[in-house]
């Protein structure tokens, strides 16, 4: 086995990053050597927070794990991997609606570089109801976000809708 | 990172293997140091191929990758996976049928070993259609099944029917 | 059990209300003392129909049914409830892919608000088909939307459209 | 409104009752003010509790709640919901596959009793994956059970598989 | 385009034939030229009625239908279609349950038989709470399945039940 | 059976035409005596492509085809099937969730116009996780398309994203 295998991209929006998405990077650290975590710059959608504000979070509630790094990246996921000799995917999933997504873009990955392969980890269930839109909807109106990111941001996501 | 992460188990009927199942067994192992295929000893079901058979189909099937090792296994995976050292489990997907339960299997599993992690994996697009009850369909009336199962037990197969 | 469980809040955009939702609003008003339509003003998304002409085309479509008053609201659906002292939310549903979004909203709310219990009904099977969506499709191109919406309201949403 | 409604039925296997099924009971009995838990006798399974050990299970797991009433019921729901008077049938939900099956028989039995109206609640997030047959699988190797089910229940249920 | 693409196979275990089934039935008819109605002999399951009844049943409430014939079969479903010169073969969709499956058979067709196109159609949605199983259900406790079935055979299946 | 029964519609955005497109068209015209690509104006979403340029691509892409005309259309499909006297309607299914959307679009058209009939297909398995959305992403990043479009076209597309 070569060491490529043991380098995994976690990608996504993370707009802004939830206790789902941390749970799945603390997951993954533990299998694997390394964990990128790759904040996806979208030119089509219009984030409520921006790349680097993305990252900063990321980067405060990643900090305790040594093994994770945070990137952004621009184009073809699939690139991307090859660039980062990274031959695993990590992908979270809740719901069914999230398993029919990821299962088409894992076999677009593939057919795209043929070396990269798409694994998919359950949500921890306490973080079933979470999304991204679900925290800046309580956050927007003040209600209590407290039990769906990392503490250590909490304050940053609340100071961003004041 | 300690040792244990390497190995992955793929549990299953394998009743009997499929070029879906070798496919998941072919992309683990370049992924997981050793991969152990657990034939599941399920007294609730008349199984058509014995455990032994269907531990000879995948020896036979997988004699080609040699981070493979194939056992039978009786009781809980939870356990099982415990007893082997292994944190990772491994489990392809088809439909979004199968997602479902294999998400509640999932949480169960660790609800009972907190230490097993549950990877997924996308069938090819190829063997989507493919299930152990569809090939074993086929194989009874004669039909065709050199495309759904690995060529090395396609006549082990079809003797086993006539 | 104390008086607040009679009242249930039906949420939802009403652009405009259909057959469907009349179905829900009419079912709910058997089973609790008080039915609360709350039109929810979304700031992010930019409706056919304003609030006001919502609320009157529902106001029209109910006033046949005592019980039920038609609202407009802003802000979080947990905390509506709470202020309405309404312990249950109830929702139509109408296909899978509703099932699991409003899944999450109710886990949420619970969340948010844990004395609120959304509960669930199914459509009745020939408005399954409907949705304000088609409804404003149909409408716009001068289709037949007699069978679609409540009758009382079928002028004023040609009227829109023309 | 008439006193009929705030009756309601939950009917089931409980082959045995979980901390799912307990769940929905504890949360209907605050909504309603009766809650009919209905035991299914299907003559075309056989499940592992008989009939009596599975209404004492619910009866052990419910004497804290004052307004539930444990029974057994043979034919059909919805002749059962007109005999007891009842207006409304609760039934949890915890994955899509319930919910297509739950949505035949609400229309079936509405079809059969246009007075009984099928209401449905969301599992809590940590009972996702539970299930009667993931308790019996657990318990029959001696599994922990104790955050599965009921803690007064526990021994019963771990001495039938002795 | 030659003859052969206008004969359509409608297959299923009509057990027995319901309202849904008439309908794709009488819908097929008017888009293809004949309609070979076949009722899989499964020796894998035990049907409530046999397959003389269930002919029966299906030529009792197509006998208005000129273009339809009503046959049985046994073996693989590819075969039939390749002995019969068929060229499509009809299947009604109620679910997502029913899609998957139907999916996986369509493409396991296709590949034993590439001449033979699966066609769905989705039921009406009146009839998609119907099922065999629902109406064998109903009839046992002598409930009401006059909405269920043809009108032409309702007495015929009441007193399979008596 | 009428003359009418003989021509399919297929209609779509075609932004831009997939070989899972061409694949439902060459299938269909096996099936039906026409076929008509419709490329559906949809004057709320803005497309890639040019209504005019989705018509050439469409156009290339079928030449091979002798009973296939692509046009466009503006409106309600139902009423577009009843001015061509078409019954027939034809639509790919890839996913669940293509199936929820296209079941209710389904009971629409047939609300609308009687005489229409949907008639689905499921998409080839090697085709399975293509779209249109996925063509235009890959092809903008200068991946390769090769295996996901039509060949005549491949050098147009990428014309598009210079």
């Amino acid at each position: 086995m070569i060491n490529l295998t043991n380098t995994a991209i976690y990608p996504g929006s993370f707009d802004p990053c939830t206790n789902g998405h941390l749970d799945i990077i603390e997951r993954s650290s533990k299998i694997f050597e390394k964990v990128i975590v790759a904040v996806l710059i979208n030119s089509s959608k219009t984030p409520t927070f921006t790349v680097e504000e993305r990252i900063d979070l990321l980067k405060t509630a990643t900090e305790h794990i040594p093994n994770v790094e945070v990137v952004s990246f621009n184009g073809l996921l699939a690139q991307f991997a090859h660039d980062r000799n990274a031959k695993v995917i990590v992908k979270g999933l809740r719901a069914v609606s999230d398993f029919e997504y990821e299962f088409q873009m894992s076999l677009t990955n593939t057919k795209l570089n043929p070396n990269v392969e798409t694994l998919f980890m359950t949500t921890k269930s306490e973080n079933m109801y979470l999304s991204s839109s679900i925290v800046r909807e309580v956050a927007r109106y003040g209600g209590d976000i407290s039990d769906m990111v990392p503490k250590v941001i909490t304050e940053k996501i609340y100071k961003k809708f004041k």
